[in-house]
This record gives C-alpha cells, sequence and structure tokens, in this order.
C-alpha cells in the first residue's frame, strides 16, 4: 500500500502516480486501491486543510497499467471545511472523477446509531474455504469470513439476500490510514454473485466513503482487524448498489460506505 | 418545482437559474431544490447521454436567495455511460460541486434485496400533529407520516434510533421525474433532531442518490404517493449520515440515497 501510494507533485495540484502490479484485478488495478491513491493526491495537497470525512469516487474508464496523473483543485474552502474536485488522467483522458470534502472536526455529542453485530474474533474464523478466482490484489488483504462468501458453485442458485460478515486487514499489516480505510471499503466481492451464483460480467462505477473516524481514531485502531458488513439493496436493468460498514476490533464506527455496481445481463 | 427548474442556457453547458422563493428554508433555499437543480442543468444539456443513474451533490456554502449559474462538463463520455463534474456558482464562487453518471439502460435480471414494510396506505395517515417549525419548502410536499416524526417538544429525550417512515408528494401534485425524485431524496428531516430532542445547528454537507428507476418507470409512477424509509447511521464529532430507501406506491424501488450532515455541538 505504501508503494502504490507513492506520487511525485508534477505541477501544483498535478500528482503523478502508477498502477501496483499487487492489486492488479481482471482488468486494471482493484478499484480500492485506486480510490485510495485519488483521496491520497488531495492529502498531499500543500493546501489540504483537515481529515476525509466524505469522499466519492467515480470510475470513468479501465485504467490500464501505468503511470497517470491526479488533479486535485480546491473548489472552496471555508474556516472549517474544504471541497475538492479531483480527476485521474491517463493519456489526457479523464479515468475517474471524484469529489471529496475534509474538515477540521471538533469534539461534539457522539453516538452512533448502528452497532457491530456480536461476532467470533478473527483468530476464531478459518478462511474461506472457497478463495474466491486468483487476482493479484486479494493477496494483499487478510480476509475472514464469518457469513457470505461467494458461491463455491457457479450454477445459478438464486438467493433473497446476500449478507456478507468479514473480518480484514492489510497484508502486509499496515497501520490504518484515510488511504488504507478507503481502500477496504471495496473490499466486499460483488453482491450480484452471491444472489445468483453467476459470474455476470461487472464493475463497480461509483463508490462514497462517509468517514466518522478521524486521524486520531485511526492512529489507536492500528494495524488490527476491522470488520465488515455489506448487504445488497437495488437490482435493476444493468446496476446495482450495496451499503456497508466498517468497524474497528473494538466496535467503533469507522465509516459508512455505498456503491453502485453495473452488471451485464 | 417546474418553476424552481426552469434555465436559460448563457453559454455552451452553462446555465442560469434562480432560487424559489416556495422552497425557503431556514437560512436560503430547501438543499432537496438545490440538488434538484443541479441535476437539471446537466439533464438540459445538449450532450447528455441515457438517464441518470447515480447523483452526488455537495453543498460547500449556502446559497444566497437569486440567481446562479451551473456549468455542467461531460468528463468522460463512453458508449452507454457519460461521467458529469458540475459546479454551481454564485458571484463567480463554487456554492455546490456534483457529479453525475448517465447511462442508457437495457433490461436485464433484476430483483431488489430490499423489500417496501407493510404500511397502511396513504390515505389511511393522518397528517401529523405536530408540523416541523414552520418553513415554506415544507408546504411543497403532502407529508403523511407512518412514524418518526421530529418531537413534538425539544427537552433533550435521548432515543437510540431514528427510524422514520412516510409517505410523501409534489405540493401542488406533479408528475415524477428525475429532478423531482431527487428533491424527494433530501426529504428527511434531520435524525439528530429524534435522537436529541435538541434544535442544535446543522446541514447537509452531501447527498447521494441511486436512482434504481428508469424514465418509463417514472413515467408510470406519475404523481401518485411515494413511501420513504430513512434511518441514521454513525453520529461522531460534528457529523452524522443517514441511509434512505424511496418507493413507488405499488413497492417498486425507485432510489437509494445516503447523506452527511454536519451539526454544531
Amino acid at each position: 500500500m505504501d508503494e502504490a501510494l507513492a506520487f511525485d507533485e508534477v505541477a501544483s495540484g498535478v500528482f503523478r502516480g502508477r498502477t501496483h502490479a499487487g492489486y492488479a484485478n481482471f482488468i486494471g488495478p482493484y478499484g480500492g486501491v485506486t480510490a485510495a491513491q485519488v483521496l491520497q493526491a488531495a492529502m498531499l495537497h500543500p493546501e489540504r486543510l483537515g481529515d476525509p470525512v466524505a469522499f466519492t469516487v467515480n470510475y470513468a474508464a479501465a485504467l490500464a497499467d501505468g503511470e497517470f496523473e491526479v488533479q486535485a483543485r480546491p473548489a472552496r474552502t471555508n474556516r472549517s471545511t474544504q471541497h475538492w474536485m479531483i480527476e485521474l488522467l491517463q493519456d489526457g483522458q479523464t479515468m475517474v472523477t471524484a469529489t471529496l470534502l475534509t474538515a477540521a472536526r471538533r469534539e461534539t455529542w457522539s453516538s452512533h446509531e448502528v452497532r457491530m453485530p456480536q461476532v467470533p474474533p478473527p483468530q476464531d474464523v478459518s478462511h474461506p474455504a472457497v478463495r474466491p478466482r486468483s487476482v493479484e490484489w486479494i493477496h494483499r488483504y487478510d480476509m475472514r469470513f464469518i457469513e457470505g462468501v461467494i458461491p463455491g458453485r457457479w450454477e445459478g442458485q438464486l438467493h433473497p439476500d446476500s449478507l456478507t460478515r468479514l473480518w480484514v486487514r492489510d497484508e502486509p499489516a499496515r497501520s490504518l490510514d484515510f488511504a488504507s480505510l478507503t481502500s477496504m471499503c471495496d473490499i466486499f466481492f460483488p453482491r450480484i454473485w452471491l444472489r445468483r451464483a453467476t459470474q455476470t460480467p461487472l464493475g463497480t462505477v461509483t463508490m462514497t466513503v462517509y468517514f466518522h473516524a478521524d486521524a486520531d481514531l485511526l492512529r489507536a485502531t492500528g494495524d488490527d482487524w476491522l470488520f465488515g458488513q455489506v448487504r445488497g439493496q437495488g437490482f435493476r436493468n444493468g446496476f446495482f448498489d450495496h451499503s456497508g460498514h466498517v468497524w474497528s476490533r473494538s466496535g467503533e464506527l469507522l465509516a459508512t460506505t455505498h456503491q453502485l455496481m453495473y452488471f451485464k445481463e
């Protein structure tokens, strides 16, 4: 992850990065690492104010392996919040668009409404018997599924729901930051594969992450396990979405996340 | 709503609109109508391809009453999808940023995972005994609350959850389109008011809408009642989010929506 997040500032607010072979997916890189790279470019911007609070990334085209440029622009800077517009380009073509809100956070009344379910601790959960098709990026995460692994047999069995619960951490272990948390928000396999047990071609078109954790809470979380839960919502005419939550091992809500995927048929 | 959605194209891809007194909120306009206006500018753009599928709008500053310009730019046009970056400006200052995905949708396997709950029909639900503080925009909607009205007494009672279920439609009645559906996705009162029964100052900073309905389904829905359900998620250090769903009266999922609000203390 540290290698993937290395950038050169080639002009004011323009950062050159590159795809990383360790995060290769079927075609191009794992979307989570691309999201992390787009976020990181804004984090590196000298005018950046505060921590990420809300981030939306839109995948406009499949990245080619190699170099890219990220242009991050603070469209609006207020006293304690800042709104960013970001584009990732290859050969002058927009491949990713994004918006980011950063803010200087203050301590206030806090009381989460969604709660982490009671689950066995990660050391008591074995790796899934069935691993997803071998792509490189899944080896960058240690995943321990409690329920909702992708199907072992692709024989078109239909399921009414697609709940997944898993423990996850970076492999190798690495202290959590906003970029790596963003990447982990994309860890959930496509819900439609769980619903249909059919490997229809698909891809994420947009993902939003709301960070309930600030930098202090991420530091306190360190390289410990995170717990993720996700469930599908609407599936209709080429697109479906899911809603997910990511907690620290101790049950602190770190992020909520939603994404929309296209699928072929 | 039709008046609020009237624009003049003042340059290629630049549309001049204005706030509408009928949608006034405490300060500036109701955020839902601003979201609808930002979406509508892209809908009017001569290069627009297909229907909205995913829309994220970020409120960067409070709009002043009066005119504004919306600049909509197709950052990437593919064969069947298009990615937009949009800004709303007043006096040359960015007030709103947004990204939009539009797509030419095709019929595919469809089967929603979230289902509309069993609730009494709208004609059997009376108006709430307690109306929220009188601001103009709430008179643009007929709202029938099944549960989760904002508190009748603001005496700091704490509640563990903030579920709201309501029937809603435009007032006056109006055939549904993507802009008005977007506006209705912002109909839900701030979840923190239900959790705390305290009127802390607050505002929406970002909202995302995933459209599961295409134009045909919106046309079939017409001016009938919609059913909305929403629940809070994380509440911590100045920000909280909610996750919501909007169905047609017959139980078709039209949109899923998420938003993040800031709050003061």
